[in-house]
């Protein structure tokens, strides 16, 4: 048969004789051209790929060090058609192995996939704690971790994609225009495999969770309402019983690979190859190579093997299994796990391949640090000193959520309190671009904020009005909204995700209704409704300039301006009435203005003064309604 | 007389019958061939200078608000040959009034000011507290403080320059090769004039402290030893008994000023003039411009008034003085107090103008911060994102100050003691130049390093003699050496500048000769003298390449390397004996060399592991003498 026959014989008989073949499927139509294809299938390297495909051309065949994998370059030219062909796998006097491939046509231009940006707000879940669409998933017979057990902190509950599906209208309702469910791939882990972060999968949606069709559901109806779907992506490690962890392909397809060959009888975290966590190495110009490897090198924990992204297959295989979930889910942003623990010039490419891909898109990376210089450091477009650039558009403002906390804990004096806040805002001056920081009361690895704030109702309420304000991104977890706390054992995992009240069928309590909720829940609840409603179409929170006045008397004024629309955010510490003499903020040009609270909707006129009540945060907006 | 005549009359009588003309002399031969004159006489406005010397001309003449002022702007031709000259002021029917001005030769090219550098160690000196050489000018009638207390620290105690000129050998056998003694301008205040911070003449050596050959000889004295002097500036502020408050030459020669004119019969720190000190509004992008001008404008206490350098007279004025010294006095760098307090455009051409005429000079300027965002900012060079660039060389490290004190306080943990230093020093990678930042284990206006870490003598010696092989200029208070504290009352600025044991004829401990010292004070100095005369001529030290390894333990390592010279430096907070295995270091390449400490003197070679015996330093050499 040749080229041509092949060609026009569109008509072929599907066969699937290859255990592994990733990704999955491909698309025509990337400003990349080459994809390259692993192949694991015993013994695969005996036999030559052939493929009969317009446009479709095997550029090379690369061997690996063990015998069941292939890695074969393709090209793609811009002239292939979409569609399905097989790849022959051919072999000296044995029969033919066929896989049936497909190059689809893409839904939509690569521009049209829009990232997050300030004008988002994101609300964080764990999907397995948030409701539990199909009690039917809940136990998967074949895989490792058969049991569920909603009084056990670290077992798996039930929650799930349909979960989160059938109360898309409460979240778009609270606000949230952006949804960021922590990572929903196969964890087939014996233990713990709830939190989703010890990936066994890296294409294959967890069937606890559901299915890649209630993933794909999910997305479409988040699309309809405007919202966009942050896939959680995990490029550092995989959990240790991913499929490759019993034949992996080269030798050092992880770090620590010969160890952990040796001794995985009897692995565990003593066998010395936990990372250090220093991650101040990936900057540090005095950094020794023994703590630079110690950091990169290191597991995060022995359940999870480290990733090793300076193997050239690893790196592309990562890259492209990044853009086949952008390409396959429609996402509308990605958040990357503990992105200071690869290799960064690794992290760079990854960054750099999928924004070239799709320039309006948007990553967040988690770098778990209280340091400016360093959130500074990975933000895309620092100049820094090393010549690095992350291509991250999106680093994690952990400086800013601790400074929120205990500013609001101390007492307010000359250089604590709303200080902290006041002079942690000031680093702003050094961030390339503050608004495309993601900034958080919490997440799902601290404890709750409302614990953090020591039950304090007001504080919790100023914390979030704050960072829904600031010229940030914010991200909120599940929960805040009727206060979840932790309360009986602060800082612990399990504690920190428990189950969203009303997610289970038979919950007494359901937050999704508002039954069984105390008045302070409630009041809660429409209080980010409100915050986060108004937020949505406000275009001077999302790009009007800042100006903030310095902290006096336990008062704290920060204002976001833009043409007519002025956000004026007061936080307020006294516990008793406090006339508020306005003449301090004239350059604002607020005088005789009539202005609104977004919360009560009480009117009056910019005058004098004003008088606070109470302890609190006071949003008033000139952009009446 | 024609112009020619006057030229040829070389030699002219001298008569000086105005007030004050500022600078009192100036130099040919400048990059800058301007200079401005400010004259202050009795209703001068109403006079016309005139001027017959070759190559000086009077290119303009600028009236004040007050009429006792004149401004008058000479161009200096690079022609121009030194000597005396006569500024004839005339005016119709009136005597004329002459003031013979000079005009100086250069004693050596302008590259030949070397500053300051990582090769020094600066020994900071309040000289009021240090040794009294000349007891007859302890009290001087004709100023407003007249008494002398060595029993009250606030008041003087009689140290002086000739005190500093007297004990120059033991400064220099302890190994500095710089001194930075706190401001010696006049300070005729009635109260805590010793401080000096509060100049009331800016041309004139506080005449208790000495007189201008006295500075003039330290300098020289200083010099042939190969020793730099550093002059302590301020052009933040003055005192208030400065002459010119009396009759201010412009309507904004002082911040606040139409407020003190109205107020300065009961003028207070009441008055709503005081600095908020809130120093982040000069980076802050979202600052208020309230707020910036609460900063900048501000006055420092009520008793120094806030020079506006924002006027063009003020500014020239300034920066002129600052150059009239370096002339003057041959000066080997500048400390600029309170850096961050004035204009800070101003303080960037201030420091410019500076750098441009001596292009090796050094200034190092005051900004009392622990963030090291602010000190980044602050050094020439940095890629400010708002385009400002200080000029500045050497910013001050209260960061890692911070950092040392807390961390050798701490008890060691994954989280707690060296790991905050190692992090500290780990943000090198911001700075654009870090082995110009000058460190310090204290100053003048800290509580002193013993009494910070708790009396600790080998806490104490650890946090010199790393911040003495650290990438940075260090400066050590004087009387660190023999542990000088303010347990007493910690933080007292009179009892952190105490006396120095010696300094006064009757004193029964002579720290100069040893006489009364403990022995743990003796062994102090011996440490500090082999720490600082090893580091003189260690050009691993000076500019070597650094690396350091996560403390691990209670002990942390350091290295400075250039060519064959290694210098290795250990901490080590364990108490009983350790021994360290000196694998994890193998790629310093030390293996099998020859190693010395440089304290000890004690010699072995660098095997497989030593054994580190008690809590302290150990700092080791490849260096043999």
């Amino acid at each position: 048969m040749t080229t041509d026959e092949v060609a026009k014989n569109t008509s072929i008989i599907e066969r699937y004789d290859i255990s592994i073949i990733e990704p999955l499927n491909w698309w025509i139509g990337f400003k990349n051209q080459t994809l390259q294809l692993l192949v694991h299938h015993s013994n695969i390297s005996e036999r030559t790929p052939v493929i009969f495909h317009e446009g479709v051309s095997i550029e090379k065949v690369h061997l690996a060090d063990s015998p069941n994998y292939l890695f074969i370059d393709l090209v793609i030219s811009e002239l292939t058609k979409a569609g399905k062909f097989n790849i022959i796998f051919k072999q000296d006097k044995k029969e033919d192995l066929i896989h049936t491939y497909e190059l689809k046509s893409r839904e939509k231009p690569s521009e049209d996939y829009i990232g997050f940006d300030s004008s988002d707000a994101i609300y964080l879940i764990t999907p397995d704690r948030f409701a539990n669409g199909n009690p039917n998933n809940d136990i998967i017979e074949i895989l490792n971790e058969k049991t569920i057990d909603r009084n056990n902190n670290n077992s798996r509950h039930g929650g799930d994609i349909l979960g989160i599906i059938n109360h898309l209208n409460y979240i778009e309702d609270l606000g949230f225009t952006a949804i960021w469910p922590t990572p929903l791939l196969t964890n087939d882990m014996y233990q713990s495999s709830y939190h989703g972060y010890a990936i066994t999968n890296f294409y294959q949606i967890d069937p606890r969770f559901g299915c890649l069709e209630d993933y794909k559901t999910l997305s479409l109806k988040m699309s309809e309402k405007g919202m966009k779907l942050i896939m959680d992506q995990v490029v550092n490690h995989c959990g240790l019983e991913h499929w490759w962890m019993k034949d992996l392909p080269f030798k050092n397809w992880i770090n620590h690979q010969e160890n952990y060959i040796k001794n995985k009888d009897n692995w565990d975290d003593s066998k010395g190859i936990i990372t250090s966590h220093r991650r101040t190495t990936n900057q540090d110009i005095y950094a020794s190579e023994i703590d630079k490897n110690d950091m990169s090198e290191g597991w995060f924990v022995s359940a999870m093997p480290d990733l090793n992204q300076r193997n050239p297959f690893m790196a592309k295989y990562t890259i492209q299994n990044s853009i086949w979930w952008i390409e396959t889910a429609n996402l509308g942003g990605i958040r990357q796990d503990t992105y200071s623990y690869p290799d960064k010039n690794f992290m760079s490419r990854w960054a750099g391949d999928i924004m070239n891909e799709y320039p309006n898109f948007s990553i967040v990376g988690e770098e778990w640090t209280n340091n400016p210089l360093l959130i500074a450091y990975w933000q895309q477009g620092n100049p820094n000193r090393d010549g690095y650039n992350s291509n991250l558009k999106s680093p994690m403002d952990f400086a800013m959520q601790e400074k929120i906390v205990s500013s609001l804990n101390q007492e307010e004096s000359w250089d604590s309190g709303f200080i902290e806040i006041y002079k942690a805002l000031a680093n702003d001056f050094a961030y390339v671009n503050p608004k495309d920081i993601v900034v958080f009361p919490d997440n799902h690895d601290m404890s709750r904020i409302f614990t953090q704030l020591n039950g304090d109702v007001a504080h919790t309420k100023m914390a979030i009005s704050y960072l829904c304000v600031l010229p940030r991104i914010p991200q909120i977890y599940y929960g805040t909204e009727i206060l979840m706390n932790d309360f009986d054992n602060p800082g612990n995992h399990g504690l920190i995700r428990s189950d969203f009240p009303g997610g289970w069928s038979n919950d007494n309590v359901n937050a999704f209704t508002g039954k069984g909720l105390t008045d302070t829940q409630k009041d809660m609840q429409i209080y980010i409704k409100k915050l986060l409603n108004y937020r949505k179409s406000s275009k001077a929170i999302h790009k009007g300039k800042t100006i903030h006045f310095t902290p006096n008397n336990g008062i704290y004024l920060l204002f976001r301006i833009l043409n007519n629309e002025i956000v004026i955010h007061i936080m307020n510490k006294n516990n008793t009435p406090v006339k508020l003499n306005l003449l301090r903020f004239n350059e604002i040009g607020l005088k005789g203005r009539a202005v609104k609270n977004i919360i009560t909707n009480y009117q009056f006129f910019w005058g004098n003064n004003i008088t606070l009540t109470q302890k609190g945060s006071t949003i008033l907006s000139t952009k009446l309604k």
